[in-house]
């Protein structure tokens, strides 16, 4: 049911395209883990950003700029799901260092440098899990070729990139086959989380909520490793949905609503989420989810859900940022961008990038100083509280 | 695969279940079609709610008020789909008009009084349509029973309702199916438009997207009949859903997209859709909207969507309604409170109902007085044409 041929799906569709082409062609570099670091701060910026007193640390940021080589080991993979011969060792992938400098110096390290970030919290392409794709043993390949990437990104550019990694998941498949994955890439290679997929079948929700006992020894690993999850549907196989303009979006609405729902959180009570994109459509709805609560005779809000989930700032306009700042306590907000991500232009009615949030935290008549920084940093080193432990301390 | 072991469905769900109970148990009176019209406005008012100026269309209510005996014909019909010696007709349904008073004098039409709403837009309740349930057969028995119901009161109260039809959708069914109940509803019943489920199955999104040519004979049929339909999608048959915290939110926010991708109104330009909720996650994430649209090419919102797409006011809290107002047209916005619907609650932080909409729009600083008019009646009457046919001519 979840092959190839459910829909459009990584690495076809638009959603799923390299976004610097031009840069893949760079290669054939010796491989050298020295680091590069890219001092943000203190490094001029593009004229007419507003100057930020403090660190930011962007929370959702995608390795969406592979190099080719990478996606055309993806290729071989999904080949030898029906052809065996076809299907290549995890050992197999060559990709230089030069080759991952040239994928990111051009890309998500330039916009570092251009809007002032001075650190990403990067994880691999969310479309590109397709954990829909093949079973569990081809997520877990292509699950550790492709956080391997991102370790050696983050031993590169050690003060720019903290890790965060994909989980094997498969649909159908218990989640206890993530919790070697998740152990791996976070006392190995120092991850401060994992992107969690609420929906493996992409687009047809066949899995139990994310409140069923199926998910709890995945979450009792989190809790011991204490690493949050960002919750993250990947590729639509669905042709309902749009994978970044619509299921992304219902992801996060609906699986806020399952915790809303639930008490896991009395099971759980350090056990913490980020459900990015702002939350999906749930501050927008924010009466109704207290009124929904309030019908169910659960506690407020504020009690039920808000000491373990968190809501990131990839709204890409300042009203959306203003009604999330309005309704949501700046503690539980964390700034990121999704760059490169879902939305590439430029707003004609601003003149700026979408996506460059950090304008309307910065331009948030609604924030206070304080909140704003802890939303830029404090925030983020809360719940991603492992970041204290990585090479550049508490940035 | 969707039969009534799919997960929760009406009638046994909380979502589900009359809200006014109570009120089922007056009965046996002789049926009269006599109107009893409630002139809402010029009535004495709870105390505290802002003055009108003008007339209060809300394009968005339910019966949720049903009589027991309705909710008695559905569980039999629901046992009639495996044992066809329960299955009943259409025609052995009683229920007497001093029943259907009953049911929604102490709940739609006092709150309607309270409230200030000069006319509701109504028709059955959305949950209950649950089209996932049975076959089309099924389906067009519960339609013309509900609907039959919605018609009766707005004889028995022509100044207080206006129907909107539900349809006869089911799984897998094209949905030229519905067109017959369509017309029956507004040529006969005199009905002003209908609701359109875009998943009939319950949560798994097996159709094809609402832009499909699958769904092009219905919209023909409601253009040549000059009625808009309300995207509405019924009760989560989905265990990863619920039904109104995340199922009719998705819903949506999925419709919107798939329009947003298409060329839909190139081929109907005269087609209109209202997305209820407030528009779903869409007005929140308005930026990503028109993001993705530039970055597909497409002309701007304005031009590729909002000639034809409307949203309404159900979202239950002001800064919910502010960000609404502040992002999408106000000739775009519609009334409603979804009333009797998602949220029955006191919102303690005002003091005042949830879903008492009006207050929002009434305290909203971003609408001119002009716009709060046509938010008010003015656009319910445009989208909805044929209210102008109706014996209170234009509320």
């Amino acid at each position: 049911m979840f092959g190839l041929s459910s829909g459009h799906a990584f690495p076809g569709c638009s959603c799923c395209r390299p976004l610097f082409s031009g840069l893949d062609a760079v290669a054939g570099s010796p491989r050298s883990m020295t680091p590069t670091n890219i001092e943000a701060l203190g490094e001029s910026r593009r004229a007419g950003v507003p100057k930020s007193d403090g660190p930011v640390i962007d929370c959702h940021g995608h390795y969406t700029t592979e190099p080719q080589e990478l996606l055309d080991w993806r290729k071989r993979q999904i080949a030898g799901i029906n052809d065996p011969s076809q299907m290549p060792s995890v050992d197999s992938l060559r990709i230089s260092d030069d080759q991952l400098r040239a994928s990111v110096e051009g890309a998500q390290l330039r916009l570092q440098r251009e809007r002032g970030t001075s650190v990403t919290i990067f994880s691999p392409r969310a479309s590109g899990m397709s954990h829909h794709i093949g079973d569990a043993s081809v997520s877990a390949a292509w699950s550790r070729v492709s956080n391997d990437l991102i370790y050696r990104l983050t031993q590169l550019y050690p003060k720019n990139f903290a890790g965060v990694c994909q989980l094997p998941q498969s649909p159908g498949t218990a989640p206890d086959n993530c919790i070697g994955e998740l152990v791996r890439c976070v006392t190995e290679l120092g991850f401060v989380g994992c992107n969690l997929n609420p929906d493996p079948t992409g687009g047809y929700w066949t899995e139990p909520p994310l409140t069923d006992r199926w998910w709890y020894p995945l979450y009792e690993k989190m809790v011991e490793l204490d690493v949050p999850a960002m919750i993250h549907v990947s590729a639509a196989a669905n042709r309902a949905f749009h994978t970044t303009g619509s299921h992304y979006i219902n992801g996060d609405t609906t699986a806020f609503m399952q915790f809303l729902m639930s008490d896991l959180f009395k099971d759980f009570p350090t056990l913490r989420f980020i459900i990015p994109h702002g939350g999906g459509a749930i501050p927008y709805h924010w009466g109704r989810y207290r009124g929904i609560a309030q019908d169910q005779k659960k506690p407020p809000l504020s009690e039920l859900v808000l000491k373990n989930i968190f809501f990131d700032t990839c709204v890409y306009h300042q009203p959306g940022i203003d009604l999330l700042t309005r309704v949501i306590p700046a503690e539980n907000i964390l700034f990121a961008s999704e760059m490169l991500g879902a939305v590439k232009g430029i707003d004609p009615e601003t003149g700026h990038n979408y996506d460059d949030t950090r304008r309307y935290i910065e331009g948030s008549t609604i924030l206070t100083p304080d909140e704003k920084r802890a939303v830029f940093a404090g925030n983020a080193r809360r719940v991603y509280s492992r970041m204290a432990t990585l090479p550049f301390g508490n940035p």
